[in-house]
């Protein structure tokens, strides 16, 4: 049975990078043998791999000149505290649009002042907050651009009066934007670009060296920057299926394509929840996210909620299961799932319909 | 022509692991299809691998129960600020046994004071320091107990009245030991224990938790520890390749055996250091380590150096080059690197010396 994978992360990824990454892990073209594993990152094979990464990521994104791109360990939570640790003087902004903004605001609040700007915390983080002021003495405004759990996305690349950063873990490379919007975008690379293990960070160069605070060496990005991502040993084989995903994503047509893609993927989603008398969507209809697509049962209907997922998984769909915070479904429509696995999953939900609703 | 792997890190694994890696990259056994890049963190599937390579860690180092044992992302490196963080109230001692160790220092300084209560910096760290005092009033004492940069290494558990936390990125594994003389115990798996992108930290418990400073969720090793290394995306791809090692190093008799092929390997290659007219090693005999082995041309042959690496090169081996701050030759020859490496480099040394040596 063929399955179709809806997980939040780590996600589907292209059949073609995978392939290659099992193949470089047996013979890393050009090597004469050796795995993928077992060479030095200090080497022109993997200098290659990191170059081109960084590369394509500049030419998918459009990253102006100004701005720099790594590749570091650790995780989009780890850029919680490395965020204010590198940035924040006196005062920071964050949006609260769910868990992962309340995780980067209290390690924020280590070092130093923290005002939330805006929140959507009173509607369970249903609706992306809109039309708030934004305080001009801040040292930057951070924002997450897709809330996974709660299924809300920002649609376009907001105007800010400071500098504005952004987690962008499991939106990037969703759709094209304007990078010079921002100061600082960061994230995971498990969703849209790669497998765990690695996360990128994209800044623009001159907001840097400007805390008072001394930093150590993994912390300033400055080093990282310096070293190409190589200050200490890279995550070498996630990096590589980074450069392959880059590629498939090049391949396809690049972030013009992708958004074509998953406006249709979402969509066809989308309006079987609202079609569907069994199913409704939480999230604010303007603001639903494009990558993760959640939805519960219809009032009157909540007690088939664990038999629609058995059915679901019966049928060979799985990673449905809603977050524990909110219940019910989610389907991570993420770059690399197509658009045959969420026909697939309609076909399901109008197949489950016809069961229940008479 | 077969290569012979003597990179300093990343470096040879063994061979099943590879396969196992690249195999588990095309259809993770247990998943009906699916690519061990595209499983969710929490999932029975990666919670078995994570508790497998967590248990023969356990297993193969003798880790006692008041210890716990977390896979983190980020590299040593990072490590070096995460353990002042952490420890670090009012004063902490390290030994200088080279750039390691200064890195680590330098971080330290920036949580609180450091004595440097030992250094082989006088002699350009060619001996591991030895009978120096070590003050009952600090926090804790930090060695590096392999410098893969000089050569030398400590061969047993030092003794120490305060709490030891050691750097073992480039020797856990090596040989038995015995964890309880140490406090934490860190380091990049890079080496030994599996592929770039992630590390071990071995910890007893009750020394957590002691520092007055609020910690960033992903400094504070409590969340790591309660959450089983899975308080964010673990680097799935990197622990699986640590299981698939540990297996391996398991399945050959454990770290008994695994000690006695060190032994014999860097017995084998010093001994022609030794003997050969064309070769010195400059760390003091009974420092060397057993897991990179430096060598540099002997006084008056110097001239040789890039024609011996030229040379080497030509017959399949790689990574020999020394580090650019002690110039000449390194084999690392870590567990994975079998004795017909050693034996074949040997002959190569030994033929070159018949070339020179009149």
């Amino acid at each position: 049975m063929k399955i179709h994978n809806f997980n939040a992360g780590p996600s589907i990824l292209p059949r073609e990078a995978i392939e290659n990454a099992a193949k470089a892990i047996l013979n890393l073209e050009g090597t004469g043998g050796l795995s993928l594993l077992e060479i030095s990152h200090r080497t022109k094979d993997y200098e290659a791999i990191n170059d081109e990464a960084n590369a394509l990521m500049r030419e998918l994104l459009g990253v102006p000149d100004n701005y720099k791109i790594i590749f570091v360990g650790g995780g989009a939570s780890t850029q919680f505290f490395h965020i204010p640790y590198n940035l924040l003087e006196k005062k920071a902004g964050y949006v609260n649009t769910g868990v992962w903004a309340k995780k980067a605001i209290k390690d924020a609040k280590l070092f130093g002042n923290v005002e939330v700007v805006a929140s959507s915390e009173d509607k369970n983080f249903s609706y992306i907050p809109k039309g708030f002021n934004i305080p001009t003495d801040l040292d930057y405004l951070h924002i997450t651009t897709n809330n996974t759990i709660y299924g809300t996305e920002y649609h376009a690349d907001i105007d800010s009066p400071v500098n504005l950063v952004a987690d962008m873990s499991s939106d990037i490379l969703s759709r094209p934007m304007d990078v010079s919007k921002y100061a600082l975008i960061y994230g995971g690379a498990q969703k849209n670009m790669g497998p765990a293990g690695v996360t990128f960070v994209i800044v623009r160069e001159d907001i840097l060296g400007k805390v008072s605070r001394p930093l150590p060496a993994m912390v300033d990005y400055r080093n990282a920057i310096e070293c190409d991502s190589m200050y200490n040993t890279p995550p070498v084989f996630a990096v590589f299926v980074v450069r392959e995903t880059l590629r498939w994503l090049k391949s396809i047509g690049g972030l013009q394509e992708m958004y074509r893609r998953n406006k249709e993927k979402a969509g066809i989603l989308y309006d079987e929840i609202d079609r569907n008398k069994l199913f409704v969507g939480p999230a604010v209809k303007e603001d639903r996210s494009l990558m993760n697509i959640c939805f519960v049962m219809a009032p009157g209907y909540e007690n088939l909620s664990d038999e629609f997922l058995a059915f679901a998984k019966s049928r060979g769909m799985i990673g449905l299961k809603g977050h524990r915070l909110v219940g019910g479904f989610r389907a991570s429509t993420y770059n690399a799932l197509p658009k045959e696995s969420v026909e697939y999953l309609v076909a399901c939900m109008q197949e489950f319909e016809k069961m229940h609703v008479k």
